[in-house]
Protein backbone atom coordinates (compact mmCIF):
# COMPACT_ATOMS: atom_id res chain seq x y z
CA UNK A 1 0.00 0.00 0.00
CA UNK A 2 1.05 3.60 -0.78
CA UNK A 3 2.09 5.44 2.02
CA UNK A 4 -0.71 8.69 2.01
CA UNK A 5 1.41 11.28 3.85
CA UNK A 6 -1.82 13.26 4.04
CA UNK A 7 -4.16 10.99 5.55
CA UNK A 8 -5.07 9.97 9.38
CA UNK A 9 -6.36 6.73 9.95
CA UNK A 10 -8.33 5.58 12.86
CA UNK A 11 -9.68 2.61 14.05
CA UNK A 12 -13.01 2.42 16.49
CA UNK A 13 -14.15 5.50 18.09
CA UNK A 14 -13.86 7.01 21.49
CA UNK A 15 -17.72 6.68 21.73
CA UNK A 16 -17.12 3.25 21.35
CA UNK A 17 -14.76 2.97 24.57
CA UNK A 18 -16.94 5.51 26.81
CA UNK A 19 -19.72 2.43 27.69
CA UNK A 20 -17.27 0.07 27.84
CA UNK A 21 -16.64 -2.07 23.99
CA UNK A 22 -13.10 -2.95 25.34
CA UNK A 23 -12.78 -5.88 23.24
CA UNK A 24 -9.54 -6.16 20.34
CA UNK A 25 -11.32 -5.16 16.97
CA UNK A 26 -8.15 -4.98 14.59
CA UNK A 27 -4.87 -6.45 14.82
CA UNK A 28 -2.11 -4.41 15.20
CA UNK A 29 -0.33 -5.64 12.04
CA UNK A 30 -3.52 -4.60 9.90
CA UNK A 31 -3.45 -1.46 11.60
CA UNK A 32 -0.02 -0.80 11.28
CA UNK A 33 -0.65 -0.95 7.12
CA UNK A 34 -2.15 2.40 7.81
CA UNK A 35 1.01 4.45 9.41
CA UNK A 36 4.05 4.11 11.53
CA UNK A 37 2.92 6.41 13.95
CA UNK A 38 0.52 6.78 16.60
CA UNK A 39 -1.53 6.07 19.64
CA UNK A 40 -4.31 3.81 21.18
CA UNK A 41 -4.79 0.61 23.53
CA UNK A 42 -5.48 -2.87 23.44
CA UNK A 43 -7.67 -4.94 24.50
CA UNK A 44 -9.67 -4.80 28.04
CA UNK A 45 -7.78 -0.99 28.18
CA UNK A 46 -4.68 -2.96 28.60
CA UNK A 47 -2.82 -0.16 28.80
CA UNK A 48 -1.16 3.12 26.63
CA UNK A 49 0.09 2.37 23.26
CA UNK A 50 2.20 4.60 21.41
CA UNK A 51 3.73 3.23 17.78
CA UNK A 52 7.02 5.15 17.04
CA UNK A 53 9.16 4.35 13.96
CA UNK A 54 6.57 1.32 12.97
CA UNK A 55 7.00 -0.27 16.53
CA UNK A 56 4.08 -0.43 18.61
CA UNK A 57 4.58 -0.13 22.79
CA UNK A 58 2.24 -0.45 25.27
CA UNK A 59 3.11 1.16 28.73
CA UNK A 60 0.84 -1.13 31.52
CA UNK A 61 -1.02 0.21 34.94
CA UNK A 62 2.62 -1.62 36.46
CA UNK A 63 4.96 0.68 34.56
CA UNK A 64 6.34 -1.98 32.47
CA UNK A 65 6.79 -0.93 28.89
CA UNK A 66 5.98 -4.04 26.42
CA UNK A 67 6.73 -4.33 22.50
CA UNK A 68 3.71 -5.66 21.21
CA UNK A 69 3.00 -8.37 18.52
CA UNK A 70 1.19 -8.02 15.37
CA UNK A 71 -0.73 -10.38 16.75
CA UNK A 72 -2.33 -7.76 19.30
CA UNK A 73 -6.00 -6.72 19.12
CA UNK A 74 -6.67 -3.16 19.16
CA UNK A 75 -10.31 -1.63 20.22
CA UNK A 76 -9.58 1.97 19.47
CA UNK A 77 -6.19 3.36 17.80
CA UNK A 78 -4.95 6.38 15.75
CA UNK A 79 -1.90 6.19 13.34
CA UNK A 80 -0.49 8.02 10.24
CA UNK A 81 2.85 7.86 8.49
CA UNK A 82 4.98 9.96 9.45
CA UNK A 83 6.22 12.79 7.15
CA UNK A 84 9.96 13.18 7.42
CA UNK A 85 10.52 15.90 5.54
CA UNK A 86 8.50 18.31 7.60
CA UNK A 87 10.73 21.25 9.22
CA UNK A 88 9.85 21.11 13.00
CA UNK A 89 10.77 24.29 15.50
CA UNK A 90 12.78 24.26 18.08
CA UNK A 91 10.76 24.97 21.93
CA UNK A 92 12.31 26.22 24.89
CA UNK A 93 10.14 26.03 28.64
CA UNK A 94 6.62 25.77 27.56
CA UNK A 95 3.81 24.11 29.55
CA UNK A 96 1.47 21.68 28.09
CA UNK A 97 -0.87 24.72 28.44
CA UNK A 98 1.83 27.39 26.80
CA UNK A 99 2.40 24.78 23.85
CA UNK A 100 -0.90 24.12 22.75
CA UNK A 101 -2.31 27.71 22.88
CA UNK A 102 1.24 28.37 21.16
CA UNK A 103 0.28 25.97 18.20
CA UNK A 104 -3.03 27.08 17.88
CA UNK A 105 -2.03 31.11 18.08
CA UNK A 106 0.48 30.60 15.39
CA UNK A 107 -0.98 27.66 12.92
CA UNK A 108 -4.64 28.44 11.37
CA UNK A 109 -5.22 24.39 12.06
CA UNK A 110 -8.31 24.39 14.70
CA UNK A 111 -10.50 23.44 12.30
CA UNK A 112 -8.34 20.02 10.89
CA UNK A 113 -6.87 16.81 12.28
CA UNK A 114 -2.92 17.87 12.66
CA UNK A 115 -0.32 15.27 14.19
CA UNK A 116 2.07 16.62 17.12
CA UNK A 117 5.51 14.98 17.58
CA UNK A 118 7.37 16.37 20.36
CA UNK A 119 11.04 15.20 20.73
CA UNK A 120 13.48 16.22 23.16
CA UNK A 121 13.92 16.62 26.93
CA UNK A 122 10.88 17.38 29.36
CA UNK A 123 11.86 18.82 32.92
CA UNK A 124 8.53 17.05 34.00
CA UNK A 125 6.48 14.62 32.51
CA UNK A 126 3.08 12.90 33.99
CA UNK A 127 1.48 10.10 32.40
CA UNK A 128 -1.14 7.68 33.13
CA UNK A 129 -2.08 4.13 32.41
CA UNK A 130 -4.93 2.55 32.88
CA UNK A 131 -5.25 -0.92 34.56
CA UNK A 132 -6.58 -3.26 31.77
CA UNK A 133 -10.14 -4.88 32.39
CA UNK A 134 -11.93 -8.47 32.02
CA UNK A 135 -15.61 -8.59 31.07
CA UNK A 136 -17.79 -7.81 32.09
CA UNK A 137 -16.41 -4.02 30.88
CA UNK A 138 -17.14 -1.23 33.12
CA UNK A 139 -17.63 2.19 31.47
CA UNK A 140 -14.45 4.16 30.95
CA UNK A 141 -15.57 6.58 33.32
CA UNK A 142 -14.82 3.82 36.03
CA UNK A 143 -11.25 2.67 34.50
CA UNK A 144 -10.43 6.48 34.64
CA UNK A 145 -10.45 5.90 38.08
CA UNK A 146 -8.33 3.15 38.19
CA UNK A 147 -5.53 4.28 36.45
CA UNK A 148 -1.79 4.00 37.67
CA UNK A 149 0.36 8.04 37.45
CA UNK A 150 4.25 8.21 36.99
CA UNK A 151 5.83 10.96 36.91
CA UNK A 152 9.69 11.90 35.51
CA UNK A 153 12.23 14.85 35.75
CA UNK A 154 14.25 15.72 33.08
CA UNK A 155 13.27 12.72 30.67
CA UNK A 156 14.53 12.31 27.16
CA UNK A 157 12.06 11.35 25.39
CA UNK A 158 8.81 11.44 22.71
CA UNK A 159 5.41 13.47 22.85
CA UNK A 160 3.13 11.32 19.91
CA UNK A 161 -0.37 11.94 19.50
CA UNK A 162 -3.22 14.27 17.53
CA UNK A 163 -5.47 17.44 17.99
CA UNK A 164 -8.82 16.54 16.60
CA UNK A 165 -11.67 19.47 15.85
CA UNK A 166 -14.18 20.20 18.11
CA UNK A 167 -17.09 19.09 15.77
CA UNK A 168 -15.58 15.23 15.92
CA UNK A 169 -15.64 14.71 19.74
CA UNK A 170 -16.58 11.26 20.27
CA UNK A 171 -15.21 9.98 17.22
CA UNK A 172 -11.77 10.99 18.48
CA UNK A 173 -11.16 13.12 22.09
CA UNK A 174 -11.64 16.57 20.96
CA UNK A 175 -8.14 18.80 21.14
CA UNK A 176 -5.01 17.37 21.73
CA UNK A 177 -4.68 14.02 22.85
CA UNK A 178 -0.94 12.83 23.78
CA UNK A 179 0.89 9.32 24.39
CA UNK A 180 4.72 10.02 25.69
CA UNK A 181 7.55 7.37 25.42
CA UNK A 182 10.90 8.07 27.06
CA UNK A 183 13.69 7.22 25.02
CA UNK A 184 15.14 4.48 27.25
CA UNK A 185 11.41 2.42 26.73
CA UNK A 186 10.95 2.47 30.73
CA UNK A 187 8.77 5.52 31.32
CA UNK A 188 5.45 6.76 29.08
CA UNK A 189 1.59 6.99 28.29
CA UNK A 190 -1.15 9.07 28.29
CA UNK A 191 0.04 12.35 29.14
CA UNK A 192 -1.77 14.01 32.32
CA UNK A 193 0.85 17.30 31.88
CA UNK A 194 4.20 18.15 30.96
CA UNK A 195 6.60 20.55 30.93
CA UNK A 196 8.91 21.12 27.92
CA UNK A 197 12.69 22.17 28.35
CA UNK A 198 14.40 22.13 24.56
CA UNK A 199 12.75 19.99 21.81
CA UNK A 200 11.75 19.72 18.52
CA UNK A 201 8.06 20.46 17.34
CA UNK A 202 6.52 18.65 14.27
CA UNK A 203 2.95 19.30 13.11
CA UNK A 204 1.76 17.15 10.44
CA UNK A 205 -1.75 18.44 9.35
CA UNK A 206 -4.12 16.17 7.29
CA UNK A 207 -6.16 16.56 4.32
CA UNK A 208 -8.47 13.65 5.44
CA UNK A 209 -9.26 11.12 8.15
CA UNK A 210 -9.94 7.91 7.29
CA UNK A 211 -12.41 6.37 10.05
CA UNK A 212 -12.28 2.46 10.19
CA UNK A 213 -15.36 0.95 12.01
CA UNK A 214 -15.62 -2.80 13.19
CA UNK A 215 -18.46 -4.38 11.23
CA UNK A 216 -17.99 -7.61 12.23
CA UNK A 217 -18.29 -7.26 15.93
CA UNK A 218 -21.38 -7.97 17.01
CA UNK A 219 -21.61 -5.99 20.21
CA UNK A 220 -20.77 -2.51 18.32
CA UNK A 221 -23.24 -2.98 15.37
CA UNK A 222 -26.07 -3.86 18.09
CA UNK A 223 -25.20 -1.13 20.63
CA UNK A 224 -27.44 1.53 21.64
CA UNK A 225 -24.82 4.96 22.48
CA UNK A 226 -26.49 7.54 24.64
CA UNK A 227 -24.52 10.17 22.85
CA UNK A 228 -26.15 12.75 25.19
CA UNK A 229 -23.86 11.12 28.52
CA UNK A 230 -21.27 10.94 26.07
CA UNK A 231 -19.73 14.11 26.58
CA UNK A 232 -19.62 14.47 29.79
CA UNK A 233 -18.45 10.96 30.53
CA UNK A 234 -15.21 11.43 28.06
CA UNK A 235 -14.70 14.89 29.56
CA UNK A 236 -14.33 13.20 33.29
CA UNK A 237 -12.33 10.07 31.48
CA UNK A 238 -9.90 11.84 28.96
CA UNK A 239 -8.74 15.00 30.76
CA UNK B 1 -7.30 4.60 -8.59
CA UNK B 2 -8.48 1.04 -7.22
CA UNK B 3 -12.17 0.78 -6.77
CA UNK B 4 -12.90 0.39 -2.75
CA UNK B 5 -16.68 -0.51 -2.35
CA UNK B 6 -16.33 -0.62 1.59
CA UNK B 7 -15.71 3.34 1.50
CA UNK B 8 -17.40 6.11 1.89
CA UNK B 9 -16.01 9.61 0.76
CA UNK B 10 -16.47 13.08 1.84
CA UNK B 11 -15.61 16.52 0.98
CA UNK B 12 -16.18 19.40 3.00
CA UNK B 13 -18.71 18.59 5.91
CA UNK B 14 -22.29 19.88 6.85
CA UNK B 15 -21.14 22.29 9.50
CA UNK B 16 -18.96 24.20 7.13
CA UNK B 17 -22.43 25.02 5.55
CA UNK B 18 -24.13 26.31 8.61
CA UNK B 19 -22.58 29.51 8.70
CA UNK B 20 -22.61 30.40 4.74
CA UNK B 21 -18.69 28.53 3.57
CA UNK B 22 -20.55 27.52 0.32
CA UNK B 23 -17.88 28.08 -1.81
CA UNK B 24 -16.38 25.17 -3.71
CA UNK B 25 -13.12 23.39 -3.14
CA UNK B 26 -13.39 20.37 -4.81
CA UNK B 27 -13.92 19.63 -8.57
CA UNK B 28 -16.29 16.90 -9.54
CA UNK B 29 -13.36 15.78 -11.38
CA UNK B 30 -11.35 14.94 -8.54
CA UNK B 31 -14.47 13.72 -6.35
CA UNK B 32 -15.63 11.09 -9.05
CA UNK B 33 -11.82 9.50 -8.50
CA UNK B 34 -13.63 8.54 -5.18
CA UNK B 35 -16.93 7.14 -6.12
CA UNK B 36 -20.13 6.92 -9.28
CA UNK B 37 -22.56 7.29 -6.79
CA UNK B 38 -23.74 10.04 -4.16
CA UNK B 39 -25.08 13.42 -3.43
CA UNK B 40 -23.95 16.94 -3.25
CA UNK B 41 -24.19 20.52 -4.08
CA UNK B 42 -21.99 23.24 -5.97
CA UNK B 43 -20.58 26.92 -5.19
CA UNK B 44 -22.96 28.75 -3.60
CA UNK B 45 -25.51 26.16 -2.87
CA UNK B 46 -26.47 26.26 -6.27
CA UNK B 47 -28.87 23.05 -6.29
CA UNK B 48 -29.28 19.20 -4.96
CA UNK B 49 -27.05 16.99 -6.71
CA UNK B 50 -27.35 13.80 -6.99
CA UNK B 51 -24.47 11.18 -8.91
CA UNK B 52 -25.54 8.04 -10.74
CA UNK B 53 -23.18 5.89 -12.37
CA UNK B 54 -20.40 7.99 -12.42
CA UNK B 55 -22.29 11.09 -13.81
CA UNK B 56 -23.48 14.05 -11.63
CA UNK B 57 -26.95 15.88 -12.26
CA UNK B 58 -28.04 18.95 -10.35
CA UNK B 59 -31.22 20.13 -9.70
CA UNK B 60 -31.22 23.83 -9.92
CA UNK B 61 -34.22 25.70 -7.49
CA UNK B 62 -35.94 26.60 -11.18
CA UNK B 63 -36.61 22.82 -11.28
CA UNK B 64 -33.78 22.71 -14.13
CA UNK B 65 -31.16 19.81 -14.49
CA UNK B 66 -27.86 19.92 -15.21
CA UNK B 67 -25.71 17.32 -16.37
CA UNK B 68 -22.37 18.59 -14.54
CA UNK B 69 -19.31 19.19 -16.32
CA UNK B 70 -16.23 17.70 -14.34
CA UNK B 71 -15.06 21.39 -13.72
CA UNK B 72 -17.72 21.96 -11.51
CA UNK B 73 -16.49 23.02 -8.07
CA UNK B 74 -18.34 21.77 -5.18
CA UNK B 75 -18.40 22.82 -1.35
CA UNK B 76 -19.74 19.35 -0.03
CA UNK B 77 -20.38 16.33 -1.51
CA UNK B 78 -20.74 12.53 -0.66
CA UNK B 79 -19.63 9.59 -2.69
CA UNK B 80 -19.13 5.64 -3.02
CA UNK B 81 -18.43 3.28 -5.80
CA UNK B 82 -21.31 0.85 -5.80
CA UNK B 83 -21.44 -2.50 -5.43
CA UNK B 84 -23.28 -4.15 -7.92
CA UNK B 85 -22.57 -7.50 -6.43
CA UNK B 86 -25.04 -6.69 -3.77
CA UNK B 87 -28.68 -8.31 -3.68
CA UNK B 88 -31.35 -5.88 -3.19
CA UNK B 89 -34.93 -6.32 -1.78
CA UNK B 90 -38.33 -5.64 -3.53
CA UNK B 91 -40.40 -3.03 -1.36
CA UNK B 92 -43.83 -1.96 -1.67
CA UNK B 93 -46.73 1.19 -0.54
CA UNK B 94 -44.35 2.49 2.31
CA UNK B 95 -43.70 5.67 3.17
CA UNK B 96 -40.07 7.30 3.61
CA UNK B 97 -41.03 6.86 7.44
CA UNK B 98 -41.90 3.76 7.04
CA UNK B 99 -38.99 2.65 5.01
CA UNK B 100 -36.70 4.27 7.36
CA UNK B 101 -38.01 2.05 10.58
CA UNK B 102 -38.07 -0.86 8.25
CA UNK B 103 -34.22 -0.63 7.49
CA UNK B 104 -32.86 0.03 10.92
CA UNK B 105 -35.18 -2.62 13.07
CA UNK B 106 -34.63 -5.43 9.85
CA UNK B 107 -30.48 -4.54 9.55
CA UNK B 108 -28.41 -3.59 13.21
CA UNK B 109 -26.54 -1.30 10.36
CA UNK B 110 -27.34 2.06 13.33
CA UNK B 111 -24.13 2.80 14.31
CA UNK B 112 -22.16 2.72 10.40
CA UNK B 113 -22.52 4.66 7.03
CA UNK B 114 -23.85 3.10 4.52
CA UNK B 115 -25.60 4.00 1.60
CA UNK B 116 -29.26 3.86 0.49
CA UNK B 117 -30.73 3.17 -3.17
CA UNK B 118 -33.96 3.01 -4.21
CA UNK B 119 -34.70 2.00 -7.58
CA UNK B 120 -38.88 1.91 -8.74
CA UNK B 121 -42.02 3.88 -8.74
CA UNK B 122 -42.76 6.19 -6.06
CA UNK B 123 -46.53 7.06 -5.73
CA UNK B 124 -45.16 10.49 -4.74
CA UNK B 125 -42.29 11.99 -4.27
CA UNK B 126 -41.70 15.83 -2.66
CA UNK B 127 -38.65 17.47 -3.59
CA UNK B 128 -37.01 20.63 -2.53
CA UNK B 129 -34.04 22.40 -4.26
CA UNK B 130 -32.17 25.61 -3.06
CA UNK B 131 -31.42 28.94 -4.57
CA UNK B 132 -28.28 29.27 -5.66
CA UNK B 133 -26.43 32.34 -3.51
CA UNK B 134 -23.91 34.83 -3.80
CA UNK B 135 -21.64 36.82 -2.03
CA UNK B 136 -21.97 37.42 1.02
CA UNK B 137 -23.09 33.76 1.83
CA UNK B 138 -25.99 33.63 4.08
CA UNK B 139 -26.13 31.14 7.13
CA UNK B 140 -27.58 27.53 6.00
CA UNK B 141 -30.53 28.33 8.00
CA UNK B 142 -31.44 31.36 5.89
CA UNK B 143 -31.14 29.34 2.52
CA UNK B 144 -33.36 27.23 3.17
CA UNK B 145 -36.57 29.39 3.76
CA UNK B 146 -35.48 29.99 0.15
CA UNK B 147 -35.97 26.76 -1.74
CA UNK B 148 -38.57 25.50 -4.26
CA UNK B 149 -40.56 22.25 -3.63
CA UNK B 150 -41.28 20.17 -6.88
CA UNK B 151 -43.76 17.07 -6.81
CA UNK B 152 -44.07 13.90 -8.62
CA UNK B 153 -47.07 11.80 -8.74
CA UNK B 154 -46.04 7.64 -10.16
CA UNK B 155 -42.53 8.89 -10.49
CA UNK B 156 -39.97 6.48 -12.05
CA UNK B 157 -36.94 7.17 -10.81
CA UNK B 158 -33.90 6.53 -7.90
CA UNK B 159 -33.17 7.88 -4.95
CA UNK B 160 -29.74 7.89 -3.83
CA UNK B 161 -28.50 8.83 -0.17
CA UNK B 162 -26.90 8.28 2.82
CA UNK B 163 -27.31 6.91 6.66
CA UNK B 164 -24.91 8.54 8.81
CA UNK B 165 -25.20 7.34 12.73
CA UNK B 166 -25.80 10.01 15.06
CA UNK B 167 -22.27 10.36 16.67
CA UNK B 168 -21.56 11.92 13.05
CA UNK B 169 -24.15 14.61 13.35
CA UNK B 170 -22.52 17.88 11.81
CA UNK B 171 -19.76 16.01 9.80
CA UNK B 172 -22.81 15.01 7.59
CA UNK B 173 -26.37 14.84 8.29
CA UNK B 174 -27.39 12.11 10.92
CA UNK B 175 -30.07 9.89 10.09
CA UNK B 176 -31.30 9.38 6.52
CA UNK B 177 -30.11 12.15 3.81
CA UNK B 178 -31.36 11.00 0.53
CA UNK B 179 -31.44 12.79 -2.86
CA UNK B 180 -33.73 12.13 -6.10
CA UNK B 181 -33.74 11.82 -9.70
CA UNK B 182 -36.54 10.68 -12.11
CA UNK B 183 -35.38 8.54 -14.94
CA UNK B 184 -36.64 11.16 -17.73
CA UNK B 185 -34.06 14.07 -15.72
CA UNK B 186 -36.85 16.42 -15.58
CA UNK B 187 -36.93 16.18 -11.63
CA UNK B 188 -35.06 15.87 -8.10
CA UNK B 189 -33.92 17.31 -5.23
CA UNK B 190 -33.54 16.69 -1.52
CA UNK B 191 -36.10 14.27 -0.05
CA UNK B 192 -38.23 16.25 2.20
CA UNK B 193 -41.41 13.01 1.59
CA UNK B 194 -41.56 10.03 -0.48
CA UNK B 195 -43.87 7.32 -0.67
CA UNK B 196 -42.45 4.29 -2.59
CA UNK B 197 -44.82 1.43 -4.63
CA UNK B 198 -42.82 -1.05 -5.73
CA UNK B 199 -39.33 -0.51 -6.00
CA UNK B 200 -35.56 -2.40 -5.75
CA UNK B 201 -33.98 -1.43 -1.81
CA UNK B 202 -30.40 -1.91 -1.75
CA UNK B 203 -28.05 -1.35 1.03
CA UNK B 204 -24.30 -0.60 1.23
CA UNK B 205 -22.40 -0.30 4.59
CA UNK B 206 -19.43 0.84 4.59
CA UNK B 207 -16.24 -0.56 6.60
CA UNK B 208 -14.59 2.94 6.60
CA UNK B 209 -15.54 7.01 5.97
CA UNK B 210 -13.09 9.11 4.68
CA UNK B 211 -13.37 12.87 5.42
CA UNK B 212 -11.77 15.20 3.51
CA UNK B 213 -11.05 18.69 3.79
CA UNK B 214 -10.18 21.97 2.34
CA UNK B 215 -6.90 22.98 3.60
CA UNK B 216 -6.22 25.20 1.05
CA UNK B 217 -9.36 27.13 1.52
CA UNK B 218 -7.85 30.03 4.05
CA UNK B 219 -11.88 30.73 4.80
CA UNK B 220 -12.41 27.47 6.41
CA UNK B 221 -9.08 26.98 8.06
CA UNK B 222 -9.71 30.20 9.83
CA UNK B 223 -13.69 29.96 10.37
CA UNK B 224 -14.59 29.68 14.07
CA UNK B 225 -17.59 27.43 14.67
CA UNK B 226 -20.23 27.34 16.74
CA UNK B 227 -21.21 24.02 17.58
CA UNK B 228 -23.58 24.72 20.46
CA UNK B 229 -25.27 26.44 17.77
CA UNK B 230 -24.99 23.95 15.31
CA UNK B 231 -27.22 21.39 15.66
CA UNK B 232 -30.15 23.03 16.01
CA UNK B 233 -29.62 24.88 12.75
CA UNK B 234 -29.38 21.56 11.13
CA UNK B 235 -32.36 20.36 12.14
CA UNK B 236 -34.03 23.38 11.02
CA UNK B 237 -32.48 23.09 7.61
CA UNK B 238 -32.10 19.84 6.93
CA UNK B 239 -35.72 18.47 7.43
Amino acid sequence: MAQDLTKLYQHGTLAMLVPGLFEGTMSLGDLLKHGDTGIGTATGLGGEMIVLDGKAYLVKSSGEVLLLPDETQLPFATVHFADHELTGSTVHNLTEKQLGDKILTEHALQNVFFAVQITGTFSQVKTRAVAEQKRPYPPLSAVADRQAVFTEEDGVGTVVGYFSPYLFQGMASAGFHLHYLNDAKTLGGHLLDFTVKEAELTLQPFGSVEQHFPLDNQEFMEKEFDLEKMNEEIERSES
